[in-house]
C-alpha cells in the first residue's frame, strides 16, 4: 500500500495511491489524515488495504490522476522526528577530511538527534533559505514510521512497530554546523527543512529489498540532472532501523506516527558516489587537500528517489529548487 | 484566560477553566484539542475568551469542579518543543563544578535543544524511569506556547506571537547526559518525559508580572515537601522569551503550538536555592569538594507552581512521584 497527503490546510488528506503511482483515490472517510489513521492504526489499515486492493485492480471508480506537485509530505506534521547517523562510514569520512579521530563508541552506540518535525515540506516545495553563505546541503535518507513503540522496547522487537517507509531530504545548513555542535546541545539552526517523497509505502510494498531491518536498494541523489550518488541503503549501514527505534525508546516510549531517520546513506570507499555534497567535499579534502564543488545555490535543482530492480520508482521523486527567502521586516 | 485539557483519548478535550482553578467547563464545541484552538487561534481565542468571561463570573452552567488529577498536558503532544538554557548563570555553575570554563559566546547566543513533544505527561501523572542509576533530576522551567511565526522573525517582533505561558517539569536523565553530549548531537535519551502544570494561560492573566519578555515571579520546586528553591524567574535570564524565539525562527518557520522553554531557571549566587538537584550538587561541589544530595529516587515527589503577589497559584501544581517502570520482555 501507498500513502500520500493531497495539500489542504495543516495535516493534507489522505490519499491511497496505486503501486505504479498512475492514480490515487482520497480516503478521508477512512481517516481524514495520515496522522488519525496511525493513531488507529489497527482499525485504519486494514480498511485502507481494501481500498489499495480495489484501486490496483482498476476497480476504485473514484480515483483519478495522481499528481506529486499537488502533495504535501505525506505526514505534513509529525509529533517526533528523530535523525540517525547510521552510516558511520559517512561520520569517519567527514571527521578524516577534518583530520580528527573518530571515536570507537561511535560504531556501537547511535548518533541520534531530534529533528524539526512542525513543518516537513512536501516533494514538489522549494527550499527557501535566507543567505547561500549558510552552506546549503541535501542529505538523502531513508525513514520509516513507526506505531506507538513502549519504553524499553527491545530491538529485536522492534521491526514490527515500522509501519511505513520513505525517503527524505534532510536540508542542512552545513556553515551553520559547527557552531551548533560546538555547544554540544546538537543541531537546531542548522537543519531547517525536512522534504518527503510523495509516498510513504508499507514494508510489504518493497519485497526482498526489505529484510524488516534495511532497505537494499540504491538511493539517487541527482543535483542539477547530474547524479551525485546512488549508494546502496542496505550496504555499510551500522546501525539497522530496530536498533535506531531502541535507541531512541531507550528511556520513553514514542508515539504514533514517530519518523525514524537513517542519516545520509553512504558506502565505505564512495565508489557509487554520495547522498550529500558534504561528504563529495570531505572526499575532495582528502584527495586534493581542499573542496572543490560548492555547497548549493539558488536555483539549483536536487532530485532523490529510489527506484525497484525493474527500474520503477518505489516512493516517487523527491524533486525541489533551491530559492532565496525573504524574512519579515 | 486560562485553559487545560481533560485526559481523552491522544489529545485531550479541552477546558477553559476559571481564574481560581476551583471551576471548568468543556468547550469541545469552540475547539476539540488546544492544538486545533492553536491552529486557528484569530477565530477560537474570541470564543473561548467569552467562555472564560462567563465562568468568572458565575454565569456558566455547564461547568463543574476543576480537578487537576483528571488533566493531561495542557498540549498533550505538540510538534515542537524547542528547550533554552536561557539562564547562563546556572550554565557557568555546571562548568565551574567540574571545573570547566564558559566559552564567552554563550553570553550571546543562546543555546537551545529539541526536545521530545510527542509525550507530554500530565501534571499529576507519574514519572515512570528504568533505573535509578540514570540520574533522576527535575527541572522547573517557564514555557511559552507560540502562534504560527515566520521564518526570519526578530526579536523585537517575537512577543506577540505568545499566545500561552505555563510551567513545566523537564525530567533528566543526569548521568546519561555526559555521554550523549560528548557525541555533540545533543540530549536525546537523557531528556524523557516534560510534564505542564494543569493550566496554560494567555499573558493577561499575569499582569505586570509578565512584561511581554519575561515572568518576573519566583519558581517553586519542592521535593518531599522540602521547598528546594524559589528563584525568581524575571531575574538573570540572559535570553528573554522573544530572544529564544526568534534564534528558533533563524532558518524555518515555527508552527502554532510551538513550545519554548527557558531551561532551568536559576539567580546568581543561588541564595532562593535551585530549579534542579543537578544546580544544588554544583553548589556542594564547588563549596565542598563533592556533591551530598542525591539524584531522585523511585517514590519521590516532586512539586512545582508559581505564586502571584497574593500568594495564589497561577498555573496550579505539578504533583508527580517517580515510580519505576518494567520495559517489555
Amino acid at each position: 500500500m501507498k500513502l500520500a497527503s493531497l495539500k489542504h490546510r495543516r495535516d493534507g488528506k489522505l490519499l491511497v495511491v496505486s503501486k505504479d503511482l498512475s492514480r490515487a483515490v482520497l480516503v478521508v472517510d477512512i481517516a481524514a489524515t495520515l496522522q488519525s489513521a496511525l493513531d488507529d492504526w489497527q482499525q485504519a489499515e486494514p480498511k485502507l488495504l481494501a481500498v489499495s486492493e480495489q484501486l490496483n485492480a482498476g476497480n476504485c471508480d473514484d480515483s483519478f490522476p495522481f499528481n506529486p506537485a499537488e502533495c504535501a509530505a505525506p505526514l505534513p506534521r509529525s509529533y517526533h522526528w528523530a535523525d540517525g547517523s547510521a552510516y558511520v562510514t559517512h561520520v569517519e569520512l567527514v571527521r578524516k577530511a577534518r583530520g580528527a579521530e573518530l571515536p570507537a563508541s561511535f560504531w556501537e552506540d547511535p548518533l541520534v538527534y531530534m529533528g524539526a518535525s512542525d513543518a516537513f515540506i512536501g516533494p514538489h516545495d522549494d527550499i527557501e533559505v535566507e543567505s547561500e553563505e549558510w552552506g546549503i546541503d541535501f542529505e538523502a535518507e531513508v525513514v520509516v514510521i513507526t506505531d506507538d513503540v513502549p519504553a524499553g522496547t527491545r530491538a529485536d522487537r522492534a521491526s514490527a512497530h515500522i509501519k511505513l517507509i520513505g525517503l527524505v531530504n534532510d536540508v542542512s545548513l552545513r556553515n551553520l554546523i559547527p557552531g551548533e555542535l560546538g555547544k554540544q546541545f546538537g543541531f537546531y539552526q542548522s537543519k531547517p527543512w525536512t522534504s518527503f517523497t510523495p509516498v510513504l509505502v508499507t514494508p510489504d510494498e518493497l519485497g526482498d529489498a526489505w529484510d524488516g531491518s534495511k532497505l537494499h536498494l540504491p538511493l539517487r541523489a541527482t543535483l542539477n540532472e547530474e547524479l551525485i550518488g546512488s549508494p546502496n541503503a542496505g550496504i555499510d549501514m551500522t546501525f539497522d532501523f530496530p536498533t535506531l527505534i531502541s535507541h531512541c525508546a531507550k528511556s520513553r516510549s514514542l508515539m504514533a506516527g514517530t519518523v525514524i531517520g537513517s542519516g545520509t546513506v553512504s558506502n565505505v570507499g564512495s565508489e557509487s558516489g554520495s547522498c550529500c555534497l558534504a561528504e563529495v567535499r570531505c572526499l575532495e579534502t582528502i584527495a586534493n587537500g581542499k573542496p572543490s564543488t560548492p555547497f548549493m545555490s539558488f536555483g539549483d535543482r536536487i532530485e532523490i528517489e529510489m527506484r525497484d530492480s525493474d527500474d520503477q520508482t518505489i516512493f516517487g521523486k523527491i524533486d525541489q529548487v533551491v530559492v532565496r527567502y525573504t524574512p519579515p521586516v
